[in-house]
């Protein structure tokens, strides 16, 4: 049987308290740590150890104000909500419900908040080791966190010293001679989830340890801050409602492109009937004809809503438009019919908004 | 040392043909394997077995015309793109880069899809093993997926037999008698990502066993599609950018609301300076009042733009509006300058489109 690694759950170390002696207490608990290990330990343990609690009152409605307040404090931005759940980025650029404070394996007096620098902490905890027991032991600290897409919780990293968040095997080539795309592998995020399997929620198994796996032997690596990946490059940034809502508030700003360079274009399948005020000559047209009845204001009001509508969709499908007023201009004459006058011309083409 | 659970790399399997005899491929890799033992097998290998191949040329750009054919046959909905990355959700209900088709560790002539029902695959092997060998194992079969928010790949499970894909803890309650909330943990994730710490991506070790966890004697379970999350469900079922753009393309459907519901509303702060044809008399209004200079058609064309401008940022503070043309109303006159006209009156209230 070839070498795999083992996953050993560490029992036994009860409360942590605010200035507990973490390193001691998991020693303690499990002397049988050796040099290589790693232990993955519940961000939980490690705040309540660094002091990282909120008293809350445990009434209502006084509890939910104050439950408010610190997440509101805890957050960077907001990603998502729906109900009464709320997915920001916390200052430290994690993503997750709630910025991951939580309210279960405490008192009801307090609220945990996720360690002040988790890369920091597994650090501390690893010189701990080192120093006090002479183990060079690697640390991954642990959170749970939902995803889109899968139903389920999974454990993750948000904090690693003495192991790499990334493996990466860009570059390499497979048995065939592919080079490999894209593979860099979360390699702490899958030891928060295999040290999960043996942790438990409710079973007072703060730490697991990883036995088998190799660690550094230097330097502490990069942390699992290397992970976060920033708002720019993610593409779900934001939750669909949230990023439908600004689809709806950019529309507003679909008004002439500055960038706007003329030319034919395709455009799309328009969602709405057209009414009479504006007329598209054929499917490669460049330009809408606005008119309305002579002397109809309201019918005047009702292109310009349209016309502005238009606008959006075609934004939407990169389109950009720039709008000209009819002013007297004969040709436009043509494409009006009897008792009409010529409002003026969308132009469509190439470009896009700056917000975009 | 109380007990936990160990991940062993099976080497030796070798390259995999349709019409392969998986079952007894892994056996004769694994002698060693026993009762209680899950099988985390990667996708490849399963698809490779079923003939789940798609011969495609060599040579660009007939290479890439065949891959995006291909592409566009597994997916069921585009979640989002940039550039050449595609995320999709496949016919499974799994949302993926490229549909989860690979190309590594396939010969150059081939691309490798995702086997057609992964949990039946899943059931298949453990029927193999229990019928052929006499063994009750659980059998997870994973694939590599990336993820939002979060640098790294994780592989996940796409097929699971004889272990529930969630656990479930709510209800619980932990050491302090708080009820646990929204805790159901993803474990067969949990397994996927810890066997792949000893696949790795180049190495040839398509199957991993994990010993000492508990796997269901009777049964295959509910299979991962379990963890499948309706788009409906889901908070970020569309990329930002398509979702931003689904929300240009719904504001151009922002007209009467069938479910207004007049009454005092708080005006958000519009994003764009009102010009004079705009009267917004206080910010509790309820009603804004547009006006022409008599006869200026022009400048009504640009007041119904803004009239629609507004509708839409309305919109996505949740305000609806009616549009109601000015007609004769002789109280709307003390609303406009000397000069002018009134065009119509937008009134905003309470409902919402029926398409947000």
């Amino acid at each position: 049987m070839t070498q795999g690694f083992s996953v050993l759950p560490v029992v036994g170390i009860g409360d942590v308290r605010p200035g507990a002696d973490l390193a001691g207490l998991i020693r303690d608990a499990a002397p049988w740590i050796e040099d290589g290990d790693i232990l993955v330990v519940t961000s939980k343990v490690i705040s309540k150890t660094e002091g990282q609690l909120v008293e809350i009152p445990l009434d209502e409605p006084a509890r939910e104000t104050a439950r408010e307040a610190v997440l509101r404090a805890e957050t960077a931005r907001v990603v998502a909500r729906r109900g009464a759940t709320r997915i920001v980025q916390t200052h430290h650029g994690f993503v997750l419900a709630a910025a991951g404070i939580d309210a279960s394996n405490v008192d009801p007096t307090h609220l945990v908040l996720l360690p002040k620098d988790p890369d920091a902490s597994a650090r501390w905890l690893r010189d701990e080791f080192r120093e006090r027991f002479g183990l060079a032991v690697a640390v991954v600290v642990t959170d749970t966190m939902g995803r889109p897409w899968r139903l389920g919780l999974t454990d993750v990293a948000i904090g690693a010293a003495g192991i790499d968040a990334l493996t990466d095997y860009r570059g390499r080539r497979d048995a065939y001679g592919n080079e490999l795309q894209l593979t860099q592998m979360a390699v702490v995020d899958e030891l928060a989830a295999a040290a999960d399997l043996v942790k438990g929620k409710t079973d007072q198994v703060p730490v697991a340890v990883v036995r088998g796996l190799p660690i550094r032997t230097e330097g502490h690596g990069t942390g699992a801050a290397e992970l976060i990946r920033g708002a720019d490059a993610d593409l779900f940034s934001l939750g669909t409602a949230e990023a439908v809502a600004r689809g709806l508030r950019v529309s507003a700003e679909v008004t002439d492109a500055a960038a706007f360079q003329p030319g034919p274009v395709t455009l799309p399948d328009l969602p709405f009937p057209r009414t009479r005020s504006v007329i598209v000559p054929d499917n490669t047209a460049v330009a809408i004809v606005a008119w309305a009845p002579v002397g109809d204001l309201a019918r005047a009001v009702e292109v310009g809503m349209e016309i502005q509508r238009l606008r959006a969709v075609l934004a939407a499908d990169g389109l950009a438009t720039v709008w000209i007023e009819a002013g007297d201009d004969p040709r436009l004459t043509a494409d009006v019919p009897e008792g009409g006058v010529p409002l003026g011309v969308l132009a469509i083409g190439r470009g896009s908004l700056p917000s975009l």
